[in-house]
C-alpha cells in the first residue's frame, strides 16, 4: 500500500440517508427539511467543523450548511428542499484548529496557567483567518490581533482572543486545505406531495356508462368525476385505454375463446387503431380523452394511465419491429408463457434483444406521448417481468426532464424485487398490505416499511382491491369488512387507493379464488354507483380526515401501541411537532364486536401524566374526556370497526390576562 | 441518464460480508471457511447461477466456486481461506438460458404439451455449450445434440435433453458474455489462528527479579517463563523495553519530580542509549533480548512488544528530526497536553507535519526493526491519538509481507473510534470488558460484539486489569472476584489477557481510584510469585479447559441464556457441528452465593427435548445428569464463582450389534 496522498485524518462514515452506499437515490418530497447524519472523528482531542454541501443534480457548485455535533461522534445537518427536483449531497469536515486552541485555552485559563505561548499561536490563527477574510470582517480580524498583541496583560488579551465575537468570526473563515470530503456523492429525489399523499380511484372507463353491452365512453367517465371528487380522491387511475387486439381475444371470465361482442382485456394492447400512443376508438378520441383529463383538474384531480409494456398480437410493433419480441425457432413470434399457462393473446417485448436501444427508446416516447396529452401519473404493471436497468433509466430520464411526474410500481413480486423497484426510482409501490389482515402480519410489515431504510426509497400505496385482487377478507367478511379494510389503508398510509366497486362493497367472487366473478376486465358491466349497502360517504369520511389532518398525510410517522385484545390493532400518526395527533384503534375481526384496554402514548401524543385530555373521534364525531394511558375501546364491525381519535391536550391554567 | 452500456439485467446486492461498501476487509484466520452471501435478483423467471470469485491480493486472475440459492432470492458459496494473506472476493451471475429453458420443459412436459418447437431451442442451446467446451465435453455436447434430433419421437428427444448428464455438461460451459459483476471488490484478511485464540500475560519487565531496589533483567523475565507456561499462556506481552529519558522522569506513584534512583514510566521512551530500536541497558542487550525470544518460542509461546508512539525529551529524534514535532511559537517543541494537565516527560510527534512522509516511515522501520529481533505480536499503545490513516497504512504494509504479524489496539476511547481502528486493520482491540460487570451490561456489550458486523473486523482481546487500570470490581471483591473476572475473560473470548500480579490478586489502589498503589509502571518492585491467596493453579485450569474445548477457540459463536436472577450470567458457545458444546454460568456477586433456575439451549445444544444428557462442570470436574431445558445452579463465590459445563447428549439406543 502506498503512502496515501495527504495526511487529513478526519475520517466520515455512517453517513444517514444512504442506499447502499449511495447507488440508490433517497426520496423526498417538495418543501421536506432534509437532514443529513455523519458520524465523524479525529484522532486525538481537536476540534471538528462540518458542513452538509449539496446541489441540484445539473449544478456545478456546492452549496453549503453548516453541522452540528450531536452525540457520540455524530453530526447532523440539514437543508430545505425547495424545489421539485434531484439533488447531491455529502459531507466535508475539517480540523477547526481555533475552535480546539479555544477549548484548551479556557481550560488553561480556568486552571490559571501562564498563557503567554498560547497567546501567541491565537493571535497568529486569527492573523490566517484575516488572510482567508476579506472586507470588513478582515479588518475587524486584523484590529483584534492588533489589540490582543497590544494588551496591558495576559488576562486581557486572553479574555479578547476566547471571546464568543472572534470564534464567531474566525469560523467564518476556516482553514480547509487539509479537509476531509466524503468519498460518495449522495442523491436525493425531490417529488411533488402527491407521491406522498394522495387517495386513488381506479376506474374502468368501459364500465361508467349506463348502456348495457356497449363501451362506454370518455364522456361517461368524465361525468363521474364529480361523484368521485365528492369521496375525496385526488387520483383517477384508468387501466389500459388502448386499442384491443382481437387475435386469440379472451371471453367473459377470462375464457380461452371471446364470443363476437367481447370486448377483449384492456391488458391486450394493440390493433389496426393502434398501440400504446392510440385510444380505443370505442372510448372515444384523443380529444375526448385531453377533455376529460382536463375536467378532471380542473375539480382538482389528476388522472393516471396505466403503462403495461406488452402487445397483442396485432399491435402495430408486431408488424413494424418484430426483431423487439421473442421468435421460435421457426421464426414466428412467442406468446406470453408461463408454463404450463399460455397467453396467446400477448406478446411480450424482449427488453435484451439486439435492438433493445430502439426498443427502449421506444418505450419512452410512450411516456412522452401520455405526458403530452396532459398525464403526469403512470401505474406501471408488471415492471419486475422488465429489466430493472430498464426502469432506473427510464424514470431517471423523464424526471429530469419533468420532475413531477409521478410512477407507481405494480411489483406484486418477491420482496426483494418489490424493494429493489422502489430503490430503481418508482415513487410508490403497490405492497402485500392487500393480503395483511391480523395483528401480528400488519404491525411487522408496516414497521418495516416505516421505520427502516424501507421508508427512504419506498412509498406503499395500500390497494384495498383491484380488478386481480378481490381478497378472501372482503368476499367473507362484508360491508364491515369494507370499512374496515378502506380504513387501514386510508390511517395507516399517506397514500391509497380503491378499485371501482369497492365502494358498494362488490364481493361477488369465482369461487375459491380471489378473483372477481364476471370480471370486466373481460366484458361491459352497468353498475348502479348508488346501490344500496354502499360506503360512499364513510370513504368521503375518511378523506375528509385526512385532508383535515396533516398527521394522516406524512408517511413514516406511523407507530403500533400496545392493544390487550389481539383483535384490535392500535397505531397513531403524529406531526414532528405534535400539534395534530392522531391514534387509530380497529377491530380486525369483521364478524364480532371486541373491546381491549389500550395504552395511549401520551409522550408520543406531547400530553403529561397526569394532564386531561379530548379523545375526539373523527368518524362518529364523538368526544372523551381521558386521563392517563390506560384507556378502554369498544368496536362493533356492525356499527364502526375503527376508531380515529383526535388527541387534544387540556392544559391546565392558572388564570387569564383580563382582557380588559 | 445516457442508455447504460449493456442490457445486462441481473442484480447482485445485500453482499455479506462488506464492511461500509468495501471501504474496510473483513477479518477471519487461516484454515476458515469462508462464506460469501449475496441476493441476485433477476426480472421475470429465469433461472440464475452464480459463483464467487477470489484471488490473493497479489494475483491477477480470479478463482471462482459455485454458488448456491438458498431461499428468498439469497445465494451463498464458500472457499476455504487456505494461506495467511489478504483475498480479495466478489460476484458474479448471468441468467442461465439452459436451466430456464429445462426447467420451463420439464413443466411442459408435465403437461404433455407439443414441445417440437422447445426442442430445437433446447438443442441450439446445447451446441451453443459445445462450441464453449473443448476436448471431450465438448464431443459429448455434440454427441447429445445429434442424438436429439435423431431421436424417434419427442419423448425420447425430450428425455435426453433434460437429463441430469446434460444438465450437468452444459452448467460447466455456461453462456458468460451477459453476466453481471458486483461493483465492488471486497478483501478479507486472513490472519493466522493466534489472532483470534491466545492467551496473553503482560509482564513489566524489570519487576521479574528478585533484588530489590534494581531493574530485572530480560534473564530474569526468562526465568519466569516455564511459570507463565505452566499457567496456560502462549503470548507473553511486555511494555516498553526502550531507554528512558531522564527529563521530567515521573517519580514513584507518578510523582512530578524524580528521585535519584527512580528508574520512570517506560512509557518516556527515548534517551542517551537510544529511542525505539534499542533495549534498556538495565534489561540487557539486545542479544540478552533475542535470548529471551528464542526461549519462549522454545516453550510455545510468543512475545509481545509496546508500540508506544511518542518520545520522551531525551529521544534521539528530537535532536535528529526536531521537525517531526509540535513547536511553540518560540520555536521550543511541546510536551504532551491534556489541558490542565502537563506530560512534560513525554513529546508527542506530530503525524501531519510536512515532513510527515519520513515520519512515517520511520515509524514503519520501527516495526520492521523488531519484526527482525523475533517479534511477531504489536501491542499498540493509544492508537487514537493518531491518524487512522497511519495505522490503516502501516498495518497494511507490514502484513503484505510479513502477514503473520499480529497487531492490538489499545484504544480506551469513545466507542467509534475503538471500531474505526478496527476496521483500519487492528488484529484485535481492547475492549470495555474491563468495565462490563453486570448482566444487562455485559450481556448487552458482547451481544453487540459477536452477533453484529463489528464480529466481522473487531476481535476483542479481554484484559482483567492493566498496568493503568485496577477496575474497582477486583479491588473490592477480593480473591472470588479475581477468579470470576478471569473465567469471564476466558470464556467470553477466545482471546484474554492479564497484568502480572492479578495472579497473585494483587488489589492494593490508589484510594478511590482505580490505580496500582505503588505501581511498578514508576518503580522497582519484586513479587513473590507464589505468595499465599494466588490463583495461579484456577488460570492454569481456565487454559487447560480452553486449550480442550474448540468451542472455546471461537470467537462469533458466544450466545447468551437465561437465567432467572440477575446476578447469574448464563451463555454458551459451540462448534458449528454441536460436537462441543459449552455452557457457562457465572456468579457476578463475588460477595454472596447465588441460585438460580437456567433454561439449557437443548437445540444449540443438540440435545433432544426427551434426551438425558451429562453436564460435566469442568473446573471442579464434577458430573451431573440432567434431563429437560429447566436446571438449576448454585454458585458460591467463596467456592467457584462460575461453572463452566461440557453438555454431552446421552443417545438412547435400541441395541448394538453384538461384536461375536
Amino acid at each position: 500500500m502506498p503512502l496515501p496522498d495527504h495526511a487529513r485524518s478526519a475520517v466520515i462514515e455512517s453517513v444517514y440517508p444512504e442506499i447502499d452506499a449511495g447507488r440508490y437515490p433517497v426520496k423526498r418530497e417538495v418543501g421536506a427539511t432534509f437532514e443529513v447524519w455523519a458520524d465523524i472523528l479525529l484522532e486525538g482531542h481537536d476540534a471538528l467543523a462540518a458542513v452538509v454541501k449539496y446541489r441540484r443534480w445539473n449544478e456545478t457548485a456546492w452549496r453549503e450548511t453548516s453541522m452540528r455535533y450531536v452525540d457520540n461522534d455524530r453530526w447532523c445537518g440539514a437543508f430545505v428542499l425547495v424545489e421539485n427536483t434531484s439533488y447531491e449531497y455529502t459531507v466535508e469536515a475539517w480540523r477547526d484548529a481555533f475552535a480546539s486552541w479555544r477549548q484548551e485555552m479556557e481550560k488553561r485559563l480556568a486552571a490559571r496557567q501562564d498563557v503567554a505561548s498560547e497567546l501567541l499561536e491565537g493571535r497568529r490563527l486569527i492573523v490566517q483567518a484575516a488572510e482567508r477574510a476579506s472586507g470588513g470582517d478582515a479588518e475587524r480580524l486584523r484590529y483584534v490581533a492588533e489589540r490582543i498583541g497590544a494588551a496591558p496583560d495576559q488576562q486581557a488579551a486572553a479574555a479578547l482572543a476566547v471571546s464568543a465575537e472572534v470564534a464567531v468570526l474566525v469560523a467564518r473563515y476556516p482553514d480547509r486545505s487539509a479537509s476531509t470530503v466524503y468519498d460518495r456523492i449522495l442523491e436525493v429525489v425531490v417529488e411533488r406531495e402527491r407521491a406522498r399523499f394522495a387517495a386513488w380511484y381506479e376506474m374502468l372507463p368501459r364500465s361508467q356508462g349506463t348502456v348495457p353491452c356497449r363501451s362506454a365512453t370518455f364522456d361517461d367517465c368524465t361525468a363521474r368525476l364529480p361523484e368521485i371528487r365528492a369521496m375525496g380522491f385526488d387520483v383517477v387511475y384508468l387501466p389500459p385505454i388502448h386499442p384491443i387486439g382481437r387475435s386469440y381475444r379472451k371471453g367473459s371470465n377470462n375464457a380461452l375463446v371471446a364470443g363476437p361482442t367481447d370486448p377483449g382485456s384492456p391488458y391486450a394492447i394493440g390493433a389496426e387503431a393502434g398501440g400504446h400512443k392510440a385510444v380505443h376508438p370505442d372510448l372515444g378520441t384523443l380529444e375526448d380523452f385531453r377533455r376529460f383529463v382536463a375536467a378532471a383538474n380542473a375539480l382538482g384531480m389528476e388522472v393516471a394511465l396505466d403503462f403495461a409494456v406488452q402487445c397483442s398480437p396485432d399491435h402495430p410493433y408486431v408488424r413494424e419491429h418484430p426483431k423487439w419480441f421473442y421468435h421460435r425457432p421457426d421464426g414466428t413470434i412467442k406468446h406470453a408463457e408461463n408454463p404450463p399457462k399460455k397467453y396467446e393473446d400477448i406478446y411480450p417485448l424482449n427488453f435484451s434483444c439486439e435492438a433493445w436501444r430502439e426498443l427502449w427508446q421506444e418505450m419512452m416516447s410512450i411516456i412522452d406521448f401520455w405526458i403530452a396529452q396532459g398525464v403526469t401519473t403512470f401505474r406501471v404493471d408488471n415492471p419486475h417481468t422488465k429489466p430493472v436497468a430498464f426502469w432506473r433509466w427510464l424514470i431517471e430520464e423523464v424526471q429530469r426532464e419533468r420532475p413531477d411526474v409521478v410512477f407507481l410500481s405494480e411489483a406484486f413480486t418477491r420482496p426483494k424485487m418489490l424493494k429493489l423497484l422502489a430503490k430503481a426510482g418508482f415513487s410508490q409501490s403497490y405492497t402485500y398490505f392487500t393480503w395483511r389482515n391480523f395483528k401480528a402480519e400488519l404491525t411487522e410489515y408496516f414497521t418495516e416499511l416505516t421505520e427502516t431504510d424501507v421508508k427512504e426509497y419506498l412509498r406503499g400505496n395500500l390497494f384495498t382491491n383491484t380488478p386481480d385482487i378481490l381478497p378472501f377478507i372482503l368476499q367473507q367478511g362484508g360491508r364491515p369488512a369494507f370499512k374496515m379494510r378502506v380504513a387501514l389503508a386510508a390511517t395507516l398510509s399517506s397514500v391509497y387507493g380503491i378499485y371501482n366497486g369497492y365502494e358498494l362493497c362488490e364481493s361477488t367472487a369465482i369461487p375459491g379464488r380471489e378473483e372477481y366473478a364476471d370480471s370486466e376486465k373481460y366484458a361491459y358491466k352497468v353498475w348502479d354507483w348508488d346501490r344500496p349497502g354502499n360506503i360512499k360517504e364513510y370513504i368521503a369520511r375518511l378523506n375528509q380526515i385526512r385532508q383535515a389532518h396533516p398527521a394522516l398525510q406524512r408517511y413514516d410517522n406511523l407507530r403500533f401501541y400496545h392493544a390487550d385484545n389481539d383483535n384490535v390493532l392500535l397505531y397513531g400518526k403524529a406531526t414532528p411537532d405534535k400539534r395534530d395527533v392522531i391514534l387509530v384503534a380497529v377491530n380486525l375481526d369483521p364478524f364480532e364486536a371486541h373491546e381491549s384496554r389500550i395504552v395511549v402514548p401520551l409522550e408520543a401524543a406531547g400530553i403529561g401524566p397526569g394532564e386531561k385530555y379530548v379523545a375526539h373521534e373523527l368518524i362518529a364525531d364523538a368526544h372523551h374526556l381521558w386521563e392517563g394511558a390506560e384507556q378502554h375501546v369498544r368496536l362493533d364491525p356492525q356499527v364502526e370497526p375503527a376508531a380515529i381519535l383526535h388527541l387534544q391536550g387540556w392544559p391546565s391554567k392558572d388564570y387569564e390576562s383580563p382582557c380588559f
